[in-house]
């Protein structure tokens, strides 16, 4: 079986999730504490980081975009990614704007702040990265929106990889309870049509001990 | 003509001048100091940030990796990201690792402290940050010399994206005079046939007014 080694609220591996629901290939996910830095783990990525695709045949694969590429090229090719070269520029344009731009405007510092922290031993909140974390998304939530008011999906005119990589940031923090989602129907109008496709339930069932989400969190309706 | 808003000792921008010269595409270099957030470049690209390549036809793209894929793409197909799906993951796994770990232990410890806070006005370089990042370099040096103890270059048996991405960050250190290519025989001789790419002849004669490179830098003999 296929397996995937992801963290919990890792938005790099919900990525890997939803690809792997998009192409309708079934793998086993087993949660590895990256921080600990396990030896039979860097073994397979050495740098130290989830998540980490085993394949059937026993080959490893690391690096979400690597992995989320290498997915859409080897079942049903390009489409997630586009079939044309200028389409996919744009796609992964925003698939860099999300992974990297939000991460570290947003996601580090609410999901980051609030849970790593904790998980890795490593003191209290900074509730300075909090106020910006929230102060952040905002102009987020309106580039999407923007988009939406152009295109269909993020990308253009199908659901792909840059819908994928800004929902698996943005369900992370609203796994917090964090998006204000009054104020923001154009954003909330395109989480609604993610959180519809039958790829995203399994993320929306998601479940953290000690840390169970707001209800809102997985409804369809929110 | 095609032009590219590039900035100085930006190891993204040099990835894309690498990958420019490797398909023998001709383009206009323009400088471009997108910490002053020039309006008209933030049309061009709203995350504003270097590089930018405006095709002939005026279409826009952004983000140093969506442009050299789309370059790679368009020219020659392949010749650097890879003709298969699994040597393609390996490729982007390495353009990930130096990309944002390179860059994050090492680039931004040393160029960032000392040449862009100077660049932005924003005060003395911090000197922990230049200790951690001579410190980081040693393992990414070492890291360099097993991939090419087992392979002709870093991504596999041909010169790549994955080199580029490597030489792009380390190439920008070598400038300020920061590698300690003494002890480290490996990653030199992989940086030599690196630097003898006709390529990468243009990075070599970069010269910034007011800090000039160290003698080595441009010697192909180093």
């Amino acid at each position: 079986m296929r397996t995937l080694y992801h963290g919990w609220l890792s938005p790099f591996s919900r990525k890997v999730r939803i690809v792997l629901g998009e192409k309708g290939l079934e793998f086993d996910l087993v949660v590895e504490k990256d921080w600990e830095r396990r030896r039979e783990f860097l073994m397979l990525n050495p740098a130290g980081t989830v998540p980490v695709l085993v394949e059937q045949d026993g080959a490893v694969f690391s690096d979400a975009n690597a992995i989320c590429e290498y997915l859409d090229e080897s079942h049903s090719p390009g489409a997630l990614a586009g079939t044309e070269a200028r389409d996919r520029a744009e796609t992964r344009r925003l698939v860099a704007w999300f992974d990297q731009k939000f991460f570290r405007e947003v996601t580090s510092n609410l999901v980051g702040e609030k849970l790593y922290k904790r998980f890795m031993g490593m003191g209290t909140p900074d509730s300075g990265a909090i106020r910006a974390g929230h102060a952040n998304l905002v102009p987020h939530l309106e580039y999407i929106a923007w988009l939406c008011d152009r295109r269909t999906w993020l990308g253009g005119a199908n659901f792909g990889l840059a819908d994928i990589a800004a929902a698996a940031q943005i369900s992370c923090v609203d796994y917090l309870g964090d998006v204000p989602w009054a104020g923001h129907a154009g954003a909330k109008d395109w989480y609604a049509r993610v959180k519809s496709r039958p790829s995203f339930r399994p993320l929306l069932a998601d479940y953290i001990p000690g840390l169970p989400p707001p209800k809102h969190y997985a409804n369809l309706d929110f």
